[in-house]
């Protein structure tokens, strides 16, 4: 398969540029009879606009998603509901200067796709990134938002959150305060240290990293092993972030130096009694919150002077100018939780098909001893 | 598509539990006309071979694999070469024990799969862990070797090592001593040392884990924007092994806390001036050395005693007996190897496809700036 | 996957309803740099209109295809090119009137999806047909456009015609006069008659149903043993086009009756003697021309009275006004030249992953005999 | 994807070679706790051995499956029962004589895949056909064995008996008497007119062919529009069959005659009246019994002498020697059940994801008029 298309059975297909005509998603296999309006998607999308954060630029851009097919309203019911046909999102490019980007045509940007498309493609759309852009992740959102209508019919919930940035770590992860503060933190005091470290790179023409993590209410036996793992899908949807470059599950990192007796999860008749494992046993959901951690980079595009070579592999030097975020992080928050959300809308399905089919067996089969 | 496959155009289904009659690995869309025979993958099985390794138990497991269809020797051609139908290899299981797993028939061990298959099949294969159990991945190993015989004809070249174990780090990376200590450490010293803590940990019944870093010599422009980016496919590859439970890529997560100007690999004539990016930007290989860490947990199967409970959910405890390892590294090592190998060798062929057909285009289409 | 995608390579899932506001494809792994424009799929989008034949209905409709993504003019190039990224296409629906549905809210139309879509789906989109309608195959047309680009440059060609209709044969296959008659009839005298016929069932307020056949200049090598035969794609491809009821290739249902001496194509120096396999053997193609044919029901909606049930599973009877065509042909003909062109597009980019890996290769194979 | 896997859900990879080791099948996704033995499989590999009918060869070829994963008997458990892990099948080559093909070395047989074979991969197993032998259908036929197991479970049965052979067309459908004539006829007397038939074509050295029918009790809402459609996946899986050169449903080819006031199945309130569709609309089953026409042509190993080419693209002369069927029919009768199953499987599976999510989805919906 191509790689703009993400899931087995809900499956999203994203498309478009970052100054083209359009991006938009196509969500195929979302089960028929939920409600959905754009307005629920639109509501989600505001959360990774620029502008809502100090680490992000004042460039205005109003996504506004429309619905082109996959919904109806039958009679006498008062919303539209999915019909089980494909969801079509588009959200048509408003704010985009295609002249401002014409400096780098021939220049390869460090730390962008520039080089690589090129070298892949053999062309490449320069304007803003083109299809490398992080505009892109607004159709994840988009569609995540149409999973989180499935999820909610089986109270499955997920919230993403700042835990880092720019060194800068949140002490706390009283998730109530999250939308206290512009950058999605768990905790007020560690987002004003953060809002003072981006005001100081901000000033220096820098940019800055952070830490992203990701917790969810998912029941047990979602996952489908061996390679199709709950955590190894997670991992898979979190790094195709652009801005990704690190993915741990529960313990992550920290288990690499812990003992055995200490990172097992000992289990009680009322639940695990731990969660080094992060929700997360073979692969399987065990019933415990997810837990998620992504690095994020920071963001390439600097106010100061870069080496770098054109197109004509000559050495030059670049000064990316423009509106730029400081960080991807807020705006890389509800990608996230997009992410995780798509991955488990499909994981549900594909559980689902199992689960519907044990029904029917016949009841000598005595396995089923839990 | 179920769990056990993987890869788009060179695709591996693996099959087979701990204690079954068999495991194997069927790989479909192999090109032909490559040698393969059964000594070259038997001498990657061996790298994974418990006995090997002072962390691993002394179980004999004289793998041998088979090669069941998919080559063929034509006349007068002194090896078997693929010839583009599925390679169905298997290895058979000879040293299974069954009679002692009973004990745990009911049992759900800390850290394990035996509550997470129970949950989602209402049926599980307890004997040695059944299909959970990391024997799986010796059909793994035996796949990648296959992949790596194509790698190898286009310059591609993995190779994996340690760089933690029980928290003493790798001060250095000097491949060429891998091969001389057990561990496969690029630090013959730290390796040492590692052994020294092998051996105390062993004694407290206890295990530990570490951390294994991947380098790949590989072309640019594998990889496919924007959901099967390369670093998201290695992300999935790598963390669907068992014990993985984290994975970055190039600076990973220390880029978290970096500045752009600082991460940003700049750009010469000669290549790029770093590699913070690890040889991956925007989800196509950069032309650089692909660079990718794992964070793998300790075993869980400890000689401690353990709180969890039994199938009918009353609390028991268990102490795990019988020959285990004390870390998955290093038979992890070259498991970590194949999983790379078959990631890489899926996108070659992916990145074949679109090259094919950019031969034949007109030459008129002048975007081919580079 | 789910159901709403085509092709592993090139693949296309196209969205929308009859009356909702627009449909579309969205084509992920078409290869870059071909020159593509939407007057290029706008001409083969005029082909499929009705009003074009006599069969067809009065009603307007003039699909504007538009081009949303994946396309770029790099400085000094004459044309919009591919990037390789996902092509979008849009066709916003302008002629469609919902109110003339209504009636049919709460009956099943026989012959039409009505009945199975609720049963599938619990709910459905009644206006129109809703995704059922034959107006999907719009989306389809476009695509096709697109996949004929590429195909060109390999000079793969590919024409479809009818050859008969409402009991009605061509009698000749003169393709050079396909474009003389409204009905793609390679037999003009035939084609009058097909037309009298037409004109008699339409004041009866019956419909009519017909053959089409296929036929592409194809190379050697297409096609994937043993599941994705070429054969086995292009019947999927088929009789996934609503109104196909039967697929055949070559001498097809005919060489059921042959001798096997009569049936096999003999082979020559120069070619084969014959093309009873209809240029596949073994699902592979051999290099003659692909001739395919499809079997076309006529269309369900007539004007005559029909026993049904409603929603209530009540008996009633329903007589389907409006404006309807009297058969899918000639409609049909440029959607089943799509359907080919999408599945040769998609089998070209395998085999060109498979040829471009051979180039590699060790010179000491040998058995490359031909 | 490469070609040798089939399905989404409920997926078979069929690996293997004429004269190989062995052939085998892994079965991904069958849900858990489902009773499966190799005796299970056995009883249908029987019906497609040689020998049976007096159209086949009395070559000897004692097909024996063995299961190697995928099952486990818990304690107190009277069968072995599925695990949701694959099911690998493996048949060991025991009757092949690679010696008697050692003539076709470099020689294209008509009607068989020597020349596309070697025109595709470069290279290719001549022995017996290689992977394109019908020997390959052995693994479809126990890999069908599986599905029916589950099938039966949602009360889906599927059974396919000869309709024509060598012209000769059976007068009824009583499907009583299948079992009572070797041909799988369900017309004795026309059973007996084709035996006399094939005993003197079998004469004169040559090959019969003919059409086999497969109908099943199938619920209503199995197929995924648009591409998906059930007909369509019914059709690629049938055409996959090697002998098979054409598929329809239902009416089939006769509706491209018929008018539309014929051809439409009115409907009751006891069910369709008519089943010209053959059991689909729109894609979905209906309700009413799948029933599909395959032709197969004659088996191209004929004892007459055929004009051919070699290696060298020199014009030769061939007789196919040894023992070879007088048709594929009877032997692919079972494989055609297996086809039907293996498809019914998967969309059981897919249907069930749709309807499990439809069960917790909020009452307002309203559109559920059914």
């Amino acid at each position: 398969m191509p790689g703009n298309s993400f899931g087995t059975l809900f499956r999203v297909t994203t498309w478009g540029e970052s100054h083209g005509r359009a991006i938009g998603a196509v969500i195929d296999g979302c089960p028929p009879g939920i409600p959905l309006s754009a307005e629920m998607i639109q509501k989600d999308l505001e959360r990774r606009r620029p502008g809502k954060g100090g680490a992000t630029s004042p460039r205005k851009e109003p996504d506004r998603v429309e619905i082109m097919s996959g919904t109806f309203r039958p009679d006498g019911c008062e919303h539209d509901l999915t019909t089980g046909t494909p969801i079509s999102l588009v959200i048509f490019n408003r704010d985009a200067r295609s002249t401002s980007y014409d400096h780098i045509r021939d220049v390869f940007r460090p730390g962008h796709g520039d080089l690589t498309y090129q070298a892949k493609y053999g062309i490449r759309d320069y304007r803003g990134g083109g299809r490398a852009s992080a505009r892109e992740t607004a159709a994840r959102v988009a569609a995540g938002a149409v999973a989180a209508r499935l999820l909610s019919l089986h109270s499955i919930d997920v919230v993403a959150y700042t835990v880092a940035l720019g060194g800068i770590e949140a002490g706390s992860r009283d998730l109530r305060v999250i939308g206290e503060n512009r950058l999605f933190c768990p905790d007020n005091e560690a987002a004003a240290r953060m809002e003072e470290r981006i005001a100081e790179v901000r000033a220096r023409g820098d940019t800055l990293g952070g830490i992203v993590e990701i917790r969810a209410v998912c029941p047990p036996g979602l996952g489908e092993p061996v390679f199709d793992k709950l955590d190894a899908e997670l991992a898979r949807a979190l790094m195709s972030i652009g801005a990704v470059k690190g993915v741990e599950i529960g313990a992550g990192f920290r288990a690499a130096a812990m003992l055995g007796s200490e990172n097992n999860d000992p289990i009680s008749p009322a639940g695990f009694m731990g969660n080094n494992a992060g929700g997360i046993l073979a692969g399987i959901s065990n019933g415990e919150h997810l837990v998620v951690r992504v690095a994020v980079k920071p963001i390439p595009s600097i106010h100061k002077e870069q080496k770098t070579v054109n197109s004509a592999n000559e050495p030059v030097t670049i000064r990316v100018g423009g509106r730029h975020d400081i960080s991807a992080i807020p705006r890389i928050v509800p990608v996230c939780e997009a992410m995780v959300r798509l991955t488990l809308a499909d994981h549900l399905l594909r559980q689902l098909a199992i689960a519907g089919s044990r029904e029917r067996q016949p009841q000598e089969r005595g396995g089923d001893a839990a």
